[in-house]
């Protein structure tokens, strides 16, 4: 690991604060990640790149700003990275999961709200997180009470552009998000200077397909008995795809997939239970849940989440020769997404249900970060909709915090008996 | 009190359960309100429509329903009541406010939600409240997560019709808006069977803004020092509006305030602190902050939340000649109210800071239900306009329970010492 402080420095941090944070992310994956046994080789790649998270790859995104490119934050799968890619500015991911950044968060914001919302605001504000410093804008969007809030109090600090997800899937919805694209367009090509053409949000759009065909095939071979991959293992993937190179990520998973085509072939079923998640994203580094499930011996075989499948299901068709059209083809895709924040969003269960089926699960988890109204709600629709199926189901309410470990275990290992 | 056992019963309503809510209501007002002193009288007949709360008003909404006529559920002041009433049908505003609801609520909902979604879910679950009983249709909005989730619950025992707000306030949202309000246009005329004319909204834009000049008297009328009115009479006078016949409501309002003209004549001023409350709304028989604060001998003055000003400010234009000009001066109205579900919603903070001057108040209480996000994140950026105008101001969090009002008092009594 190379001597980053200079960068941090000039980047406006709290050198001694993130100095606090860096001395807890290493323990924290020691324990959660190297422990674990038979790991494929491919995870190696992944392993380095958690190891130079503030660093490495910070240092790539100064390297393209030097150029006079721009870096994009983000914080949900509804924003099309396919604009910020084809505008050659870099796309991150923002959403915090450290337990870290929840003292500074509450600072400006109430306890009684979601830490994911928390961290992200607490991130900002403490200035310990590079990828928000590195951002020449950041992206927010209207799913949920708690985020819509939040951008007004980052936009303090950084500039912001909001866009305003429908909250039905009307016919007239599917317009009113091609307009909001147009609008992100005109925004993306002001920041930028660059314009987007047809040519460039083609190439764009393949780019982003080939990822989500990447995480698809990671996917589809963790419906093998056993998964010749851990749940951890995969969620990692999963996290690390929003702010890795986008081709170096796709070349990367790829490789641990042919590894992991060679480890199917030669292995045999094992009896472990086999669960899906569903609920609420897990941003890195929360492991919490994937951790306690598979400490019990269980296996996490997919999730149904915004750091699961609704990231990568569903391409974006790149049918047609104008702007308009394309803008249509990632409308299309990008509604398809069964997010709660829409009412209704019967789709989910459904979702859930095929999910189930095709993983050969044992259990489904609902996962729900506290105070997540939208979630947790829908919760009793889900819920009654699984039981109409006979696929068992649990609820967990948690945040960031280890508290409430000890309990969750507890709760996790009576339901894995029962099943 | 007349025997109402039949109509109830007729309602299908669960009589056993609502003898037992039957008993709480009369207690809690003698105590609440008939132990004020020196009430103007007009607020005689305030009190008569509660003690016929469940009684006379239902029988009035089951006449008009035998004449034909329909009645329509709202839970929010964005619904426009103008298209109810140019049907020919009845609007009642169901927001509930009492803690008998939230044990029925919490059944199907999560408990870390605010009380007045589950206190609506509750009393259509436990099908104690004949408003709820009595309606042909529900109208929802997308207000905030909580709500626009338990629409879909709602929705599995009774015909909701769901209006989506807007998020922001740019143009394209106000022609959104228009488009909802044609959509809910063409809901109520297929409902009612009653088709809405330029001359039938016009009428119905009037009376609304009859209404409303109604109670921006009143509110006038605080305005003395002292206010010639309490709070308490103040706020169950804006909590009857959303119920009450409007042609009525409306004259006996008016008379009140003859009554409250005389009054101001003779008064001589005091001491009391005069406080504005601002924030989430106070549903009917929700007087818990109203109460605390006049006990210790302080008057509010004003309210700026949903069960106030945001109800009755602003008239509706009805300049134009065609449904289309109605349409637009109705969003346009609508979209001026200044709720926290928008993002930005600057226009809040300067209306408390009007309203403080104008109601010459000392001190501002933030009322926040417990897990209404939009209302406590905005609170970091009212408190920080507050403090930049020298406006003291305290933040309560509370539900519907009384547990914490012991605490309340307290924090009043201390907020009441110190401004």
């Amino acid at each position: 690991m190379g001597d980053y402080r200079k960068m941090w420095s000039d980047l406006n941090m709290d050198l001694e604060k993130h100095d606090v944070l860096c001395a807890v992310l290493p323990e924290l994956y020691g324990s959660v990640y190297l422990n674990q046994e038979n790991r494929p080789e491919g995870m190696n790649y992944f392993n380095f790149v958690v190891s130079e998270v503030h660093g490495l790859r910070i240092e790539e995104l100064a390297n393209t700003k030097t150029e006079g490119n721009k870096v994009v934050g983000t914080f949900c799968v509804f924003v099309p990275d396919e604009i910020i890619l084809a505008a050659k500015a870099t796309s991150v991911g923002l959403c915090g999961g450290s337990q870290f950044w929840i003292e500074d968060g509450e600072k400006v914001l109430p306890r009684n709200l979601c830490p994911l919302v928390k961290a992200i605001v607490g991130a900002k504000l403490s200035a310990t997180c590079p990828y928000f410093q590195s951002c020449d804008m950041l992206v927010g969007e209207t799913t949920c009470d708690g985020k819509k809030k939040a951008w007004e109090i980052l936009g303090e600090h950084v500039p912001i552009h909001v866009m305003d997800l429908p909250q039905m899937k009307r016919e007239r919805d599917y317009e009113s998000w091609r307009e909001e694209i147009k609008l992100f367009i005109n925004k993306v090509e002001e920041l930028t200077g660059n314009k987007i053409t047809v040519e460039s949000l083609k190439e764009s759009i393949a780019l982003a397909n080939q990822k989500r065909r990447a995480l698809k095939r990671l996917y589809d071979l963790r419906k093998n008995i056993p998964s010749p991959i851990s749940g951890l293992d995969s969620l990692l993937i999963s996290q690390i795809a929003f702010y890795d190179d986008p081709e170096r990520f796709i070349a990367k998973v790829n490789e641990l997939c042919d590894e992991l085509d060679e480890r199917v072939k030669t292995q045999n079923p094992d009896e472990r239970k086999r669960i899906l998640i569903t609920g609420t994203p897990m941003a890195i580094p929360n492991w919490k849940m994937h951790s306690i499930i598979e400490e019990l011996n269980a296996q996490v075989v997919v999730e149904e989440t915004c750091t699961g499948t609704r990231y990568f299901e569903n391409e974006v068709s790149s049918n047609g020769d104008t702007l308009e059209d394309l803008i249509k083809n990632l409308a299309d895709r990008y509604l398809k997404i069964n997010c709660a924040c829409f009412t209704p969003n019967d789709g989910r269960a459904q979702d859930i249900i095929k999910y189930a089926g095709e993983y050969k699960v044992d259990g489904v988890i609902y996962y729900n970060l506290s105070f997540c109204h939208t979630y947790s709600v829908e919760y009793k629709k889900v819920e009654d909709e699984l039981k109409k199926n006979d696929i068992p189901v649990l609820f967990i309410e948690t945040d960031y915090s280890s508290e409430d470990s000890g309990q969750m275990k507890t709760r996790v290992e009576a339901f894995l008996e029962m099943i």
